[in-house]
């Protein structure tokens, strides 16, 4: 990653290129208020705000603005990952019939990965599919979760498990949002950053290392950075594999781990990057293991992760429980636990061929 | 149709050509008893039956044989259309996570339309989607709705207002099946076959005006020779336009009326294919007003559908109302009603362009 790159911090523009469903991620401070990104962006005069209580009063007015002449209608969802059910879905397919709109509307999602996550499986169900963009709010969602047109909300039984791959019409990051982020939200997005560094680019890790005090802060112009080379590795990922046949597996790395976590503690205890994090460190843990990740990486893992104030230890919820969730997990493919391991810092491997003895160690360790 | 085809009665198989996704329609007696068959079809060794409670009594045992050696657990659903709700997909994925079923797993839809299209959503939403397989066991699913991956559940204010296009890996018709039919099931599916003529190939229309009486005998024969013809009408339009950008439209001829009819009665009420027969109707008198469809055509069309015993006319549910419920179809765009009309038997076309007063009137006549 350059200085030079890191100093700008103007309105930028990547492309998610996927043919026909190809589209634009913008990036920017205060462009949640720009007329001209939305008229580029959403084509339909039929627009459903999808957000939550705590964004709402917050940005909902701007947006509307920007929206210009088009009708708006808004829901909005209580805030919270335990909200992120098909109740939620229902009470936005709710008020799209209501509103009477058809195959030609849109659902904005403003907000984080939450309301990213439902909003965008709502309009791949309505009428079979409708446009929708995201406008993330939170930092885990600009970096991560509103490129890729990974949708779905949780069941008992496991996250995500109900849910559509449907790409957005496009992207707006505003990053001026990210300074009303309570500090543990604003932490658990720089999870997902480092997890960008481990799999693809350990340069970026190492700019990270560096510039951990700038981050902490929220400094404009590294913040900026940071989301834009996290979007230029995910849009280049999902470019390669929409679907998650291959390479896409690996931006999963510390989530099998996490997902566990999340469904033990019960939805919405541990935020999503902490989860992350925390899996994360298991991950890498278990690579030290079996012999493919060195400790002093580790080490530099478990580093950054702390310097961010993010968590490096699981819950307490036993081996056995932690083991069982995991095999609900989206990975499991005929019966096998598959995981994304770390050969080094800057470099993934999508796994299955490990002893389940080294499994074992690797939960008893971090969950019992 | 050449009467030689019409003769043949072995096992057939026709494909559906979407590339990646293509899959074969397996049309014959007895097939859904075929081992060959579906490890022919069914790629995975954990399979969920989803059907219902009056087709599980007759077919799940032989399935469940012909499915061999594969871990098979099975969800019953009520019978009718009432219950093609979203609780009806909640209770499948219950079923799926509760038996621990992963991204490799099928589920088999056997049962009419309303099981295929919930058990193909259900599946299409499974951990962002998993393989199904469609044993259609009535007249209407085996020419019509098996066919093509449109897949989804009602809401109260429209049909299919929630759903998704997801592919089957097969489908397997067995044509024994309808001999199970109750008369007002097996009239319900003629509509469906009086449509393809309809739409696209007069002289299968002049066909089953001949074929009546070995239609409404249930004369196998011609019963398999009209599904064939169906199946292979459809899975060409469905190759040419998988997603309803524009041919796979004219398919819906008859819908938008008919959906109207299902809504405002109750869903369940009328026959899918009942209100489908009136649609057409209703369609074809508008044809006729616009100066499109002669009206020795019209008479034909009202001839041929009351021979099968089915409804020509729609319930006097009012035309505002209807208007109102046509207005909740997926086919608006823009505010517009856009209706398959008739240019002539054998020939289609999806029209916006008519006077609105030309629309009140048939609606006033029709409904009214």
């Amino acid at each position: 990653m350059s200085d030079q790159v890191a100093a700008t911090a103007a309105i930028e523009r990547l492309d998610v290129e996927l043919g026909a469903r190809s589209y634009p991620i913008w990036i920017g401070a205060d462009i949640l208020q720009s007329s001209a990104i939305f008229d580029a962006t959403v084509e339909s005069r039929d627009v459903l705000i999808v957000t939550n209580d705590r964004v709402a009063p917050l940005y909902v007015a701007p947006l509307k603005r920007a929206l210009g002449e088009r009708r708006v209608e808004l829901v909005e969802l209580p805030d919270g990952e335990q909200h992120k059910t098909l109740r939620s879905v229902e009470r936005i397919i709710d008020a799209l019939a209501a509103s009477r709109m058809n195959r030609d509307c849109a659902l904005v999602a403003l907000g984080g990965g939450v309301v990213g996550d439902i909003a965008g499986f709502a309009a791949a169900c309505y009428q079979r599919g409708v446009d929708y963009v995201q406008v993330p709010t939170t930092l885990l969602a600009q970096v991560d979760s509103s490129v890729g047109g990974k949708t779905g909300v949780n069941h008992a039984a496991g996250k995500n498990l109900i849910g559509a791959f449907h790409q957005p019409r496009g992207v707006v990051a505003d990053t001026r949002t990210l300074t009303t982020l309570s500090a543990r939200e604003y932490a658990a997005g720089l999870a997902e950053i480092v997890k960008y560094g481990l799999i693809q680019d350990s340069q970026f890790f190492a700019w990270q290392e560096r510039s951990v005090d700038e981050l902490n802060a929220r400094d404009p112009g590294t913040l900026q950075a940071a989301i834009r080379r996290c979007c230029e590795i995910k849009a280049r990922i999902v470019s390669e594999d929409e679907r998650e046949g291959g390479v896409r597996a690996l931006l999963n790395l510390g989530h099998t781990f996490g997902h566990a976590i999340e469904t033990a503690v019960g939805y919405g205890e541990w935020l999503h990057g902490e989860a992350v994090a925390a899996g994360i460190v298991l991950a890498a843990d278990m690579s030290h293991r079996l012999g493919s990740l060195a400790a002093a990486d580790l080490a530099r893992i478990r580093q950054l992760l702390s310097s961010f104030g993010l968590p490096v230890a699981a819950p307490r919820i036993g081996a056995g429980r932690a083991l069982e969730l995991m095999g609900m997990d989206k990975k499991v493919v005929r019966g096998q636990v598959r995981l994304v391991l770390l050969e080094r810092i800057g470099s993934a491997v999508l796994r299955a061929d490990f002893p389940q003895s080294e499994l074992c160690a690797t939960l008893e360790q971090g969950f019992a």
